[in-house]
């Protein structure tokens, strides 16, 4: 057993049996040990941001980490986008980047790069396996650190010679992570002192939630200290993984632009931290506040995304003697299909209307997602994967590694057309490996939400030059085509009436397939 | 004048006119900015990598640096391994990268990551301009680094309140880099000893040239001395630019696999370094050398490619009164076209064929590479662009850059088809800036050097899933479909009579133009 199968068996004795990749000569002899380790699912990407898109909504749906093979220091920097979303999304993943052998970097071959220096921005934790006697033991802390809480980047680095080396003796071979650090315990006082802060009286209270307080049995203990208090439960703009629609507590997102995160929170005195950030501005502009708390507003940080967030609220709840039952859980409620001109909000009262039960919804609509959240919060109960990073081109990839963790479930994934552009590949592995996605392009012809900024940083001159750069319309993209020409069926649709059909018969096909809705920007303020 | 507008006019005051951008929130300045520059001109790529890729083809071809302008750490990330592409050319290139405003940054908004450090591994220099005061200076720096030689990469984080905000006065406003390092003089005594070596008897010598020195004049003078002393010229595997053709000096190249660089040196017992590095082996294997050049021969390190390669040939040409004339130029010698099954042997004369006047290839073929050079190199006078750090992606890319930089030569960009879907967004930026490109795909449906390295590292037991991972054909991509998505005007041929028609006719009409060639895999060995 030499070094690369070590690798791939302490993997698979740790739980992990995927491994996106996109593979070269380094990596070898892993890919050949995947002839030995059957237990290990190998998935072919034709770009590495696919692959780490992929690992990450893997692990979102999951619960675990899915392993990536990559292909030296280019390998790992064109996965590097997608592993800062998956970062930010608290998601797990044991990066594997394939090196030369470390006999070899003296010689300054063209492909050699400081492998650790690229990782070490993205990823909590990054190593060098430098003898095959060690593979087993970093492979296992690789992911013991991937699974700590609430969900970590861990990165080893793997020379050629490690990979295809034999071990000294059978004491060196596959190990499993002892000590995986849970989640933490919120303490008692904690507790007492956030119910406390609760029922303080002439207060307005809200919960922020954030991380596993958006996954069910938390929501349900929120609904009940809901209840209890009368607060306000808030989430951030982008979530990892929210479990929403009918039958689930509602939480409010927090709109994306600062002006309306201020207005939302306006009446807000108390600001209880459960799993999220304080709220921030997205970016930065000239002459208006980055931190978005109103300043007559107090912040409790009571748990972060490391701390057991579920057993924190129902803690809390029995704290505070809630009712043993939400008060509000959203009611099934589909609204009506439209008709008429296609846009943002007709293509999200279908998604309402449609949508099935545990479907899982991939969204980066962009200035095209706005309708969607009330639009689908009466739906059959479903998981909503959010852009947590902001870099675009994650959706497709995302919705390539969920639809792996769960085949049963139909995903629905929206991306805007530039982010689409992104990591348009991933169609191709949505072919290969048969992925019930259904891919909705909002095909706007522009990067929207440029043109929507470039009025709100207060340029005034002449901006025909600066716009020209935000428009894709020179030459039109065509989806459809595109996704056909990588194995994905497809359609273009210019009609609510074209899109309702295609859609309503695509929720109940199984397979890939991609449907092109020719939209216009959507209008705001 | 804000930040970004003296940014801008520092650059086209540098000499920078083109800049390749992706940008997004936190450059919206700096786009703003360019209807105040319309010196500047922007070219929009869909997606970072080609972006880069196309600023390293630019250089090669403009020999100048363009500027890139990036959105934060991810779009930085995105266009990184382009970026180390271009480092191996020794391409100069100037990368803005935006990033959040300074005092936004403590806030860990989403987009937040530490863009120095994602850049340092792939730049010579970086740095952050931390206040509109400096931006100037700043900018002019950076282009100095780039510029100096051989060609360095400079990365300039520039946070969105410098751009934004305006100087304390005109004394910030607009620099030119003073005093770039030009290219280093070779000193005398080393002329005359590399002279002397050269005239050692009993010795078979060779001149490994790299970098300015596989470019005219140098060429020439090489061809001089050459005939002087009838030692052999190599060049390594992989160029950033080579000047070849009928009535050029002809440089053999040496080839991709270690054991037939090794048989290639065999008789050679001194080796002169001219700009370029000593051979060795693209990858490590078990049991083979990383080092090859023979026991028996000496290596010389005349000259790196920060030298002053022309002035240091033509010096040791004079140093041997060496004939005015090479002995030996290629003469101009086309192949016959062939016909019957389509392979990389019967395109490559094609190639030869047909090449016109002055063209430029990029070449990213693999395993389909191998007849080319000889197929060409009696074809009328062109410049020849290689894979330079071996990250699959950067053909299209730099096609695009090259073909900015040159509007009235026609460039053919060759790429395997696991390469070209990197960055096959590029496409659509050739069709939207009407570029005279014609890509040649090479649709061989395999990462088919793969399959070759799988034989080379003694792997013995069945191979069939690691196999799988190296097969593009399930599903079958369809690249002339997936131009035509983009805009590019494209067609799938089968036979060698319709390749030679296809290019053949678009040899002669302008304009980007796909052919997607349906070939089976080379045979090696």
């Amino acid at each position: 057993m030499n070094g690369a199968e070590i690798m791939l068996r302490s993997l698979v004795s740790s739980g992990i049996d995927v491994c996106f990749t996109n593979p070269g000569t380094s990596e070898m002899h892993a890919v050949a040990a995947l002839d030995r380790v059957p237990e290990m699912r190998g998935v072919l990407g034709l770009f590495e941001g696919v692959v780490t898109g992929a690992a990450d909504g893997y692990a979102r749906i999951a619960g675990k980490p899915a392993a990536t093979l990559l292909h030296l220091g280019p390998g790992l920097a064109n996965g590097l986008a997608n592993i800062h979303n998956a970062r930010r999304a608290a998601s797990p993943m044991v990066n594997i980047v394939g090196d030369h052998a470390l006999e070899h970097r003296k010689f300054d071959a063209p492909l050699t790069s400081d492998i650790e220096a690229l990782a070490r921005p993205m990823s909590a934790w990054v190593r060098t396996s430098r003898s095959v006697n060690q593979i087993a033991v970093d492979t296992a802390e690789a992911v013991r650190i991937a699974r700590s809480a609430p969900g970590r980047i861990a990165t080893l680095v793997l020379p050629a010679d490690t990979s295809w080396s034999l071990p000294d003796d059978d004491t060196h071979e596959v190990e499993t992570p002892s000590e995986i650090e849970g989640p933490i315990p919120v303490k008692a006082d904690v507790v007492e002192s956030v119910a406390a802060i609760l029922k303080s009286d002439g207060e307005t209270s809200a919960l922020m939630l954030g991380g596993a307080a958006l996954l069910e049995p938390a929501l349900t203990f929120a609904g009940r200290i809901q209840a209890a208090t009368e607060c306000r439960l808030f989430s951030p703009t982008f979530n990892a993984r929210t479990t929403r629609g009918a039958g689930h507590v509602r939480v409010e997102k927090l709109p994306y632009f600062g002006e309306a995160v201020v207005s939302l929170l306006h009446k807000t005195t108390q600001l209880i931290l459960a799993g999220a950030p304080s709220p921030v501005s997205f970016f930065a502009y000239p002459d208006k506040p980055s931190d978005l708390v109103p300043a007559h507003c107090q912040v409790y940080e009571a748990a972060t995304s490391s701390h057991d967030l579920t057993s924190f609220l129902s803690d809390l709840a029995d704290e505070l003697d809630a009712p043993s039952e939400p008060g509000r859980r959203a009611g099934a409620q589909r609204p009506p299909l439209m008709s008429g001109d296609l846009n943002p909000g007709t293509i999200a009262a279908a998604l309402g209307h449609l949508l099935p039960e545990h479907a899982i919804v991939v969204d980066e609509g962009a200035t095209s997602s706005f309708a969607l959240g009330p639009m689908t919060e009466g739906a059959p109960s479903h998981d909503w994967l959010d852009l947590t990073g902001g870099s675009i081109g994650q959706a497709l990839p995302v919705s390539t590694g969920a639809a792996i963790a769960a085949p049963d479930r139909k995903v629905v994934c929206l991306s805007g057309d530039g982010g689409a552009m992104y990591t348009i590949q991933s169609l191709w592995t949505q072919a290969r490996e048969n992925l019930d996605i259904v891919t909705v392009i909002f095909a706007n012809r522009a990067y929207a939400i440029l043109n929507v900024e470039l009025g709100r940083v207060g340029v005034e001159h002449d901006t025909s030059r600066a716009k020209e750069l935000f428009s894709l319309d020179r030459p039109e993209l065509n989806f459809a085509e595109m996704a056909q020409s990588m194995g994905v069926p497809a359609k273009r649709v210019e009609t609510t009436e074209a899109f309702n059909e295609v859609f309503a018969e695509r929720m109940k096909a199984p397979g890939p397939f991609l449907i092109e809705a020719m939209i216009d920007p959507i209008q705001l303020g």
